[in-house]
């Protein structure tokens, strides 16, 4: 079966800082018409930090957009569609944590809401850990703080942990580490 | 540390029908300013149905926002702010997959990007699975497939299946029975 959608015709509703929403017209796979509501963004990065002894670091940061506090692995936005995810990677961990790592493993993409967001971020894990002062943004305030690998699991595993890349970038490591890599 | 933001102004740029777009002015813990773009949404749910012999039903849906074919978990936004979520996921279920389960265990929130979009999704895991007819909507175009849990886990840990609430859900699944739940 035929499943993509074709665009019609694109108009750009509003060109902000970091969210440029789009509502598109599409053709459907079978002919018909509908409406795209979507936002375009740069692109960012997340990285899970694991210690050589098995503890993980993350930060408490309020989101305005969901009104709450939430636990969440460092993360930031590309500085430019054209920075590399690696560099920047480092760059956020550095930025926001202070951790520069001897190594950053690939963990591949997170979509984190593809039906209506296209912000495509690139999952990192992070090993062998040294540790300086952090360089937080302006208007980034966060409390960071460290907690053993298999203790954040079972908190995503009682729900109390809503932050969906870092429910998936934890689980992620646990399993890898199981496996030995 | 205070960590929340308080709202000072509050404008609402595009009312679609999917996206409500804000974008307000808010009081930084330190006293500051800044502006904060996000996207309100009525809200979510996603459910991984899982069978006795340890099967996953998936779906493969063609998401124009990141503009690629996505291996996802069955999923849907309310019909309303005041649906039960509950009864959201036993409807949108059965609309894209005919699946009627014994049991809904759920699985608590996932926030996808809660940077910049206030969509909450509850999530759930599906047991007792009796297989029926589906009932998409009239722009829906999707193809439900059946694949092993393992085999679906090792394609997360791959980096092959990119949408976040469908490696959450499988890995939270996998974990799960391993526990006899």
């Amino acid at each position: 079966m035929e499943l993509i959608e074709k665009t019609k015709e694109s108009t750009l509703i509003f060109d902000g800082k970091v969210v440029h929403l789009y509502c598109d017209t599409v053709t459907l796979p079978n002919g018909g018409e509908s409406i795209r509501e979507y936002v375009k963004h740069v692109g960012a990065v997340c990285v899970i930090p694991v210690t050589d002894s098995g503890d993980v670091i993350l930060e408490k940061q309020y989101r305005y957009a969901v009104g709450e506090t939430l636990i969440e692995i460092p993360a930031g936005k590309l500085d430019s569609a054209e920075e590399n995810p690696y560099e920047a990677a480092l760059r956020e961990l550095r930025e926001e944590t202070g951790i520069i790592p001897d190594e950053l493993i690939e963990l591949g993409i997170y979509y984190g809401s593809p039906a209506i967001m296209g912000e495509k971020i690139h999952m990192y894990m992070a090993r062998g850990l040294q540790f300086g002062k952090d360089d937080l943004d302006a208007d980034e305030f966060l409390e960071v703080f460290t907690i053993p690998l298999q203790r954040a699991v079972e908190l995503v595993l009682q729900g109390k942990i809503t932050d969906g890349k870092t429910q998936t970038a934890l689980l992620r490591a646990k399993m890898m580490i199981e496996r030995g890599l």
